[in-house]
Parts: C-alpha cells; sequence; structure tokens
C-alpha cells in the first residue's frame, strides 16, 4: 500500500515514512496547498483541506496539522507554533514563561481523505515541559523539538533518535492510528 | 451614496461611519464570512475577502483588516493582534517587550470591490509607543487602544474622544482614501 502525504516539511515526512514503514506502508510526499484560515480550529484546518486535496488531485491523502499549548497560556501559541516562533523566537517565549508554569503539550490532528469519501481524523497528544534554556542548536531539528522534554524523559525531543522519538510523539501516535485504520480497511 | 461594511465589530463599524459622515457617505453594516488564512499578507487576505463577498452578496463592498507591529519583534502581532491579545493578554505583551524598544505601528488595510470588478486597497499608517501599563480599564475600547500613545500626544487612543481619533488614525486615514476614491468615481 502506498499513500500522499500533503506536506512541505521534510521532518514530517521523515517521521511519517518511518512510521508508516513499521507497518509496510510506503508513503509519498506531495506538495499542495490549502487554505488554513486563522479562525478555525486544526481540527476543521485538517478537514476541510484534506476533502480539497483529495477532490483536487483525485487521490487518497494525508495531511496534518500540529499544535503546541502552553498551560500558563491556554490556547497558546496553539495553531500557530511556526508563525510564534518566526516572530518571538526562544527569547519571546522564555520571556513569557519566566516563572510560570512550563507544561505544555504538543497535538497532532491527521486528516485522510479518499476521493468521493469524507474525511477522517487521528489525534495524538504528547505531555511534557518547555525548558529553561533552548538544547541542540547546532543539531537539525524542528524549533521547539529543542525546548520541550516529553514527560518521563529528561532530554528534549532534538536529543532523541528518531526512533525513540517515533516511539511516543503526537504525531506517531496519530500516524499510527491511520496506519492500523488504512490495515482494517484493507483486509474488510 | 451608501456603501456597505463587511464587519462584526462595532468600535470598526462606529469609525467608518463618523468617518464617511464627514464625506456624506452612508455605511451599513453586515455580517459575512470570508478566509483569513494564516499564511496570507494582510493585504491579500482583504483583497480575496472583498472580491468574494462582493460577489457573492452581488454588491459594492467594503472590509478591512488591521495590523499591529512591535519593532522589537518583526512581524508581530502582525495579522494577528487578536489572536494574540486573547492567549497572551496584557501581562504577556509587556513580558515581551520589557526593556525593549517599545515603538510599535497600526496598519489598516481597507478593499473596496464591485461586483464583475477587481478589488482596490487603500492603507493607513499609525506609529506610536506601547505603554507600561493599561489604561481606561474601566472604559470600553479596543484591547490594544489602551496601551498605544501615537506620536505626538501623550494619552493613549482609549483616552481620545473619537473625534480626535478619527482625525488621524491609521483606519480613518484608509476610510478617507476611500471615501475620496468613491467621490472621485461618482463625479467622473
Amino acid at each position: 500500500m502506498k499513500i500522499s502525504f500533503v506536506t512541505t516539511n521534510k521532518h514530517k515526512f521523515e517521521e511519517l515514512k518511518a512510521v508508516l514503514a513499521e507497518f509496510d506502508i510506503e508513503v509519498e510526499q506531495i506538495k499542495a496547498s490549502y487554505p488554513e484560515d486563522k479562525e478555525d480550529l486544526m481540527e476543521q484546518v485538517a478537514l476541510k483541506g484534506a476533502k480539497m486535496v483529495s477532490t483536487k488531485l483525485n487521490k487518497a491523502i494525508v495531511l496534518e496539522d500540529t499544535g503546541l499549548f502552553f498551560e500558563a497560556y491556554t490556547g497558546f501559541p496553539g495553531a500557530m507554533p511556526k508563525f510564534i516562533f518566526e516572530k518571538i523566537g526562544y527569547d519571546g517565549i522564555f520571556r513569557l514563561l519566566k516563572d510560570k508554569n512550563r507544561n505544555a503539550y504538543f497535538k497532532t490532528v491527521a486528516a485522510y481523505c479518499e476521493p468521493g469519501s469524507e474525511p477522517v481524523l487521528f489525534e495524538g497528544m504528547m505531555k511534557g515541559k518547555i525548558t529553561e534554556k533552548v538544547y541542540d542548536e547546532q543539531k537539525e531539528a524542528m524549533p521547539y523539538d529543542r525546548i520541550f522534554v516529553p514527560i518521563g524523559y529528561d532530554v528534549t525531543i532534538s536529543d532523541m533518535e528518531i526512533e525513540t522519538k517515533n516511539s511516543f510523539s503526537q504525531r506517531a501516535q496519530a500516524f499510527k492510528k491511520l496506519a492500523r485504520y488504512l490495515l482494517d480497511k484493507e483486509s474488510e
């Protein structure tokens, strides 16, 4: 089996590829744009986007949206982690969290859609804490992975092997749910 | 003459109504939604939105988008002032600006579109400084107006008469350009 993942982010693509390989599902990366309305919840963005791209390309596709939520600021950075990081950087994030509760969680919603069908949603969540400094600045990593230590670990995501991360990350959880759904569907 | 302003914000509606009254142009408020893609610039959001709503309702409409830009954090809060304020509040904003450059500016882009025509854009800008505390908390005002002192003034926007604000605000500037455009067009 092979599915198409709509993303421009190679880290995300590598993560899905590694997770789906365990299920013998191949994945190709495709680039396509879809509206991400700033008033919409992540779930709405993913569902609408999956339906639109699947219809347009006339193929089965998956896409995902990942948000980050600080306990100290409800809904922040929320569905806007990229925007927030680009604008205020690590310095701004540390200013906001100084002497505050540093608990946070990542949430991924993955929407899968076949042409002519309704999209299906799979979610995953990873809880942890925002660090007080930036780790692994020299290493290639997604920005928040350098300042996030998952519960039960004592290192940041950026300091983990990809296999370790994929054993529990919110994105891997969502992708594994998708994989099981696809295998069940195939065996029906 | 009468035009339709697409907004759900009564402060913005009152401001346009007051500005256009000086030009003997009436304005009615209409509520309609249009996509505000989080990857789009304010100008793109306004132009696309105006075209879409004007086509859908088959009438001439104007809509606007206002952003706020801190010198200390390029592009922030940018086109997301509402999102940012709702999530981090005054406390978060003051944390970000502590011991930083407090210069900032508001920018409004107003897009006017007649059915079957291309939209036209009008801009206005207001420079000033972010205060170190919140003023006029008991008064009805838009959130950032309580912490923004325009250049050349020594009080926040929230502490001004609406006539004073309308004599120079970024939104009034954009709306006045629109009014002159409409009057010129009518006299052609």
